[in-house]
């Protein structure tokens, strides 16, 4: 398969998982525990690939799989990251609000960028560096409050913790992901093998997480597995199918591709919410969603179209590859 | 001189021009008659550039001077473009308000690169393409009302011709600019004979106007020869020796450099101003204009960068120049 399908597959699904979130609610909020969402996609993502992986196993190639400990307690790093990212998380908002949040939550990208060149050592070329401090602002734009709006400019206004806070949580995010590679990438195993022991501890953390808001709660609505399908209606089970759908795709992107395209389908992903929201839920379309928009998909073409797409000139196209690098000389020896 | 210094200070004094206004108003208005700057500045570039060519008359290489009425005609058109964009201007502020009308003034950056290719023949990379329209994306997003503005979601909400109008006043600006390059570049004559032909027309243009408006006014207030410098200030000439200057480094810029350079200087100076603002006249700074002036110094870098600096990736900087080509298909096998 082609990465750019499974990317384009990321980018609908993930879509779709806003659009299915909005309208499991009713009344403005969730009949069921939201927190079984996760806990669910896990065991389902965890099913999906064991399954695949017992199919592997009865080939006539068995896959590769790495049963050493020193490679196995690899891991749970990723729930590790992800449960001090939730609690980073929370503790910004202390000090943020929901939309500063949200704006913040951008730096992700760039923070991506970075982490993917310094842990993963791949070089990235000036003009995919740009691409992503574009995707940033692209999608950051889009999110730019328009007038009339609850809450006004305060961007600007929050604590510096508050900043400092989000800063911390846009790394955070972006080492999960980075980290995720790293795991998927270092050795050939079976991508099922891999997802099995991700997805087994990723269970646990979600189970963990549950059995905390028991006990914070002293166990006032019961044990969590007593109530785990509570107020469950068709399109709650379709967010959760649709939820652990989305992190194989992510695993797959994180094997065969990239953290990079990953965030470019969630990118994407986000606007095309937002656009959909205007159809669905009649949301008033912005100017700085279509800027938003135009600026994420310059974005995705600097970063993905083929270098001599870019920079050669019709008029020198015929000559050859050096006269790329004569481009610019040109222009300046013209004045 | 270098083209970027003429441009550098082009954007200085395009800035210091919307500065300049606003101090030289007193109490919300003008005391001077706004319609007097341009035909002193006009006058003023006339006898700068008068002065000028006689001395380069009195050198021993006399300048290339094309006294030809086949060649003097041309000059002008770009005065009778102008005037027939001021009158579109005033027919598209009936139909949409000023913050749609300066919404719609940012085409005139797409506008300039289509008339730039289509009209003079130059070829512009996809790269470049793409930077001039980030440069009218990163514009326009500066420029997008905050939350609490005054006039809320006026953008897509005004008439078809308002739209239609916008789009032609942004196509006459273009073509008034890329006109004049031609002009200026047609042959080797003088820039300081090229500049004489053009405010002399332009003055003429510049009078008309003021008699136009008295004729108008019935003569009113008297004939505007007669009040020509009421309620000047020191601030006032400063406003007209300011806009003088920057038509003299317009004139230069389209005859050693091009429109596309000019359209990137006004569009800084455009950002610088609003930047200003916030430190002198206390404006209160928003998230759009920070998103805004990155967009735009991207766009900057993309557009003038030379291309091998952009997407030579540091791996294969050793290799050769072919290698900027194999750049996006190692991308594309990793998957």
């Amino acid at each position: 398969m082609q990465w750019y399908v499974v990317a384009g597959l990321l980018t609908i699904l993930t879509s779709s998982q806003g659009i299915l979130t909005t309208l499991s609610q009713s009344n403005g909020g969730y009949k069921y525990d939201y927190a079984t969402i996760p806990f669910l996609a896990e065991v389902l993502k965890l099913i999906v690939s064991a399954l695949l992986l017992s199919r592997e196993i009865k080939t006539s190639t068995p896959p590769r799989m790495t049963t050493d400990w020193n490679s196995v307690r690899l891991y749970p790093i990723p729930s590790i990251i992800y449960l001090i990212h939730n609690n980073v998380q929370f503790a910004t908002l202390t000090y943020v609000d929901t939309s500063t949040y949200q704006i913040l939550g951008n730096l992700k990208i760039v923070t991506t960028g970075i982490l993917f060149r310094l842990f993963l050592k791949r070089k990235l070329s000036n003009l995919q560096w740009l691409a992503i401090v574009l995707l940033a602002v692209g999608t950051t734009t889009s999110q730019v409050k328009g007038c009339g709006g609850a809450s006004c400019d305060s961007v600007f206004s929050s604590p510096i913790q508050g900043y400092m806070l989000g800063i911390l949580s846009a790394c955070l995010s972006a080492l999960a992901g980075v980290y995720t590679e790293f795991l998927m990438k270092k050795n050939n195993d079976s991508l099922y093998w891999q997802n099995v022991q991700l997805y087994t501890f990723g269970s646990i953390f979600n189970m963990g997480h549950l059995l905390f808001d028991d006990l914070r709660g002293g166990f006032e609505k019961g044990p969590w597995w007593e109530r785990l399908f509570n107020g469950y209606s068709i399109i709650t089970w379709m967010v959760v199918l649709n939820l652990g759908s989305t992190g194989l795709l992510v695993s797959w992107l994180m094997k065969y591709a990239d953290n990079i395209v990953k965030v470019y389908s969630t990118s994407m992903a986000m606007l095309l919410t937002m656009v959909l929201s205007v159809f669905l839920f009649s949301f008033k379309p912005t100017l700085q969603l279509f800027l938003g928009i135009i600026v994420c998909i310059t974005s995705l073409h600097m970063y993905f179209a083929p270098a001599n797409m870019l920079v050669d000139l019709p008029l020198t196209a015929k000559v050859g590859p050096q006269t790329v690098i004569d481009v610019s000389v040109d222009r300046k020896s013209d004045s």
